[in-house]
């Protein structure tokens, strides 16, 4: 029932494009939905891609081209002119597929495109559109919705929305507003099947709404829907008047670039990028983080500079190093991780940050003693120097226990201050903790050294 | 618009619902919605949710419970006997979350639970669902929706509607099934609405339609509801039978897990944890990783060991350690969580593994050839040992180079052979790269060392 593209298929799909076989290609894209043939246009050159755009049905057609891969798309449409764009693309999509598209336009290209658009009440919408912010539910938004009045009954709603049924492609749910198109509630569509045809809708309509105000931030819109379960929220402007309307699948896209996003801070890449990219785009984004380790690392290298006369005397103390950074590194990651996700879901239970704290002391002390007695028994086996397995056991457990402490500390004060609390996770915190783990560890070690 | 639960808000009420004051915290509730109460309720003690809880009226009741944390709701409902949840909360509830919410309960009182629920066809529903396995399209699916037989006529369908529309919530898509209850096609309540009443549904209905088998697992269903953009996806048994419905807000939930999954794999999390978990389940979770990382470090200690003599004469290599190691790692994480992403959503050109091996390898060339660089010149400046120097420079070049080709290499293997992919990333990726990147650093320091 699932379409699957495999290269099988893709060849011998090719083989007939290149062939010019129209009724082939027709009969085999008819069987597919739009995301499935968007799959096999990312993958066919310019010209392929052509022919086969003109075999498609012309709302088909700019359906998969909404569901192709941006680059591809963006490639693909460099060979269409304005006007093909305007007459061919845009009247076929909804005004915020519209909108996303043309934004996503060279400058140059824009208000071309937009002087084609022959229905004028289109244009408007776009245009209004195009002025949101694309992080803001206005920019999430698209302008088709079904509206009717507070004062009409069943009869002429159902009259009224039988005409603006034909611009929406799903009905959710219909809104209901005054004369001045203030937003009053909403009205199931059950609702409205279970009424009698007098039934005024002013004795239907559920009062109790959830809606957002146009400059409100996604992440927010994103939330919202989820908090509540919503698979399409209702956008107003200052003055409570109805202006649009957010469906789910364009929250799924927010939902799915954030949990990205804070992946990649994590990993060490300060853009939201993909493995497709080219290799410039990538180096970029994850050169910054390597400097910043590579600063940290230099860092450590003074701190380590500073015991040289003890190595030179002791140089088994040098055997541990890497394991101290790596086990604060792994801790501070670990502690981080909980405390930026329990953000990003709002399910860190309030009360400051002091008991948070207090628990990641308790699971560092836990998971500190255990590998630190672990590693005690491994070196009295193995290791002669009894003042080395003191020093890297006693080093071991501090470290992990500051490595926790800190890797909490970090994102609840960077969120407090309003910086992304997931810029704390990564190189950042494995690189101060590799420093601050290194010079704890040579201490305990002067003074075991001292002692035994 | 919108509720935010204040500490002021929340001390107010409870101070209220302390004495006892039901009129009072009625007024106030009814101004929220269930999601909003659940937070409420999260914090609120025992006796005190239950006095609120009776004031709520049955059906609110119900979805407030399923509105509430896990840990929460579980407390919470060892105050209900069996019969307060059969007829209480079950009763209120769709079959999915009526379902879910018995699943979750201890084995002794799930079966005295479901002989209490009163409604035959539920409880066997109920029972139906709770045959299928939490991750798959059968765990997700509610029971509840609305079918529609070919042969009707609107008429007839509208008045059949208004009878099963009573159970259903939202009506998304009406099912068209022909009489042995196989899945034809779609009909949307526009199609509906727009229709004549002597029309006949088989002219009016889609048979396009996407659908998924019970056993199917949940990713595969949330894969198939995010890539054709669907609300509500029906399922069906082996014998294409209309078995039940899946809306987005479940999916949403699966989509939530998966990425925080791999977000926690990542950090080296073993299990999928929250930072409200007791301080055993966090520390379980963790201490697994940290033992492997303990295992690499004591590796990498042995490595180390090897060079004891080399040390003891150039203590200096000892400082430039932790650079290696910790740049390694970093690079290790950055290219395998590129990988993990891209097989995550797909967006992984196929082409086999050759491809991506030379594009992270040219990435590594450049990063690597950039850090090498700058520390190269830190070192010529700073440091009087050309020897040091070059090694330190050389070593790190040659490391980057073999993390990204590694990071990129061990999750596509992972993944070939059917593991989850993001095991590699993290503690695992970072403790290889220490011990193999400090291996390389000292061999390059041995050539170097004895050349000048």
């Amino acid at each position: 029932m699932q379409f699957e593209l495999t290269k099988e298929y893709l060849s011998a799909l090719r083989q007939e494009i290149d062939l010019k076989n129209a009724d082939f290609v027709k009969t085999q894209l008819n069987e597919l939905y739009p995301a499935d043939i968007a799959d096999i246009f990312d993958k066919l050159d310019l010209e392929e891609a052509q022919f086969v755009y003109q075999i498609l049905d012309k709302e088909e057609a700019a359906e998969v081209l909404m569901q192709m891969e941006d680059d591809a798309r963006e490639k693909f449409l460099t060979s269409f002119s304005s006007e093909e764009i305007a007459k061919g693309v845009i009247d076929n999509l909804e005004s915020d597929d519209a909108a996303d598209l043309i934004a996503d336009l060279p400058e140059s290209v824009k208000a071309e495109v937009i002087s084609f658009i022959e229905d004028a009440a289109q244009a408007s919408d776009i245009v209004d559109l195009l002025n949101y912010p694309e992080d803001t539910a206005g920019g999430l938004m698209a302008k088709e919705l079904i509206a009717v009045n507070l004062n009409w009954d069943v009869f002429k709603c159902l009259r009224e929305m039988r005409k603006q049924a034909e611009t929406v492609e799903s009905v959710y749910t219909i809104y209901v507003i005054d004369d001045n198109k203030k937003l009053l509630g909403l009205l199931s569509l059950k609702r409205l099947l279970l009424a009698p045809e007098k039934a005024k809708i002013s004795d239907l309509y559920n009062p109790d709404y959830i809606a957002v105000k146009a400059k409100q931030k996604d992440e927010e819109v994103s939330s919202i829907m989820q908090k509540y379960d919503l698979v399409v929220l209702p956008v107003v402007d200052d003055l409570n008047r109805l202006i649009g309307r957010i469906t789910i699948d364009d929250v799924m896209d927010v939902m799915k670039e954030e949990a990205e996003k804070d992946y990649q801070l994590m990993s060490g890449i300060s853009e939201n990028i993909e493995s497709s990219d080219n290799i410039m785009v990538i180096s970029r984004a994850r050169l910054p983080w390597l400097i910043v380790a590579l600063f940290g690392g230099v860092v450590g290298s003074k701190v380590i500079g500073l015991y040289e006369p003890q190595i030179k005397i002791n140089p088994e103390m040098a055997f541990f190093m890497p394991l101290i950074a790596a086990m604060g590194g792994n801790v501070g990651v670990q502690s981080s991780a909980l405390i930026v996700q329990g953000l990003a879901n709002n399910s860190l239970s309030k009360g400051g940050i002091l008991p948070k704290l207090l628990k990641e002391l308790s699971v560092g002390l836990f998971n500190g003693v255990i590998c630190s007695v672990l590693l005690l028994s491994y070196n009295l086996i193995f290791n002669d120097s009894l003042a080395l397995s003191l020093t890297v056991s006693i080093a071991l457990v501090s470290v992990i226990i500051f490595a926790a402490i800190f890797g909490t500390f970090v994102p609840l004060v960077l969120n407090k201050y309003k910086v992304d609390p997931a810029l704390a996770t990564g190189p950042f915190i494995t690189t101060s903790n590799d420093i601050i783990g290194l010079f704890i560890y040579f201490m305990i070690g002067r003074v075991m050294y001292g002692l035994l």
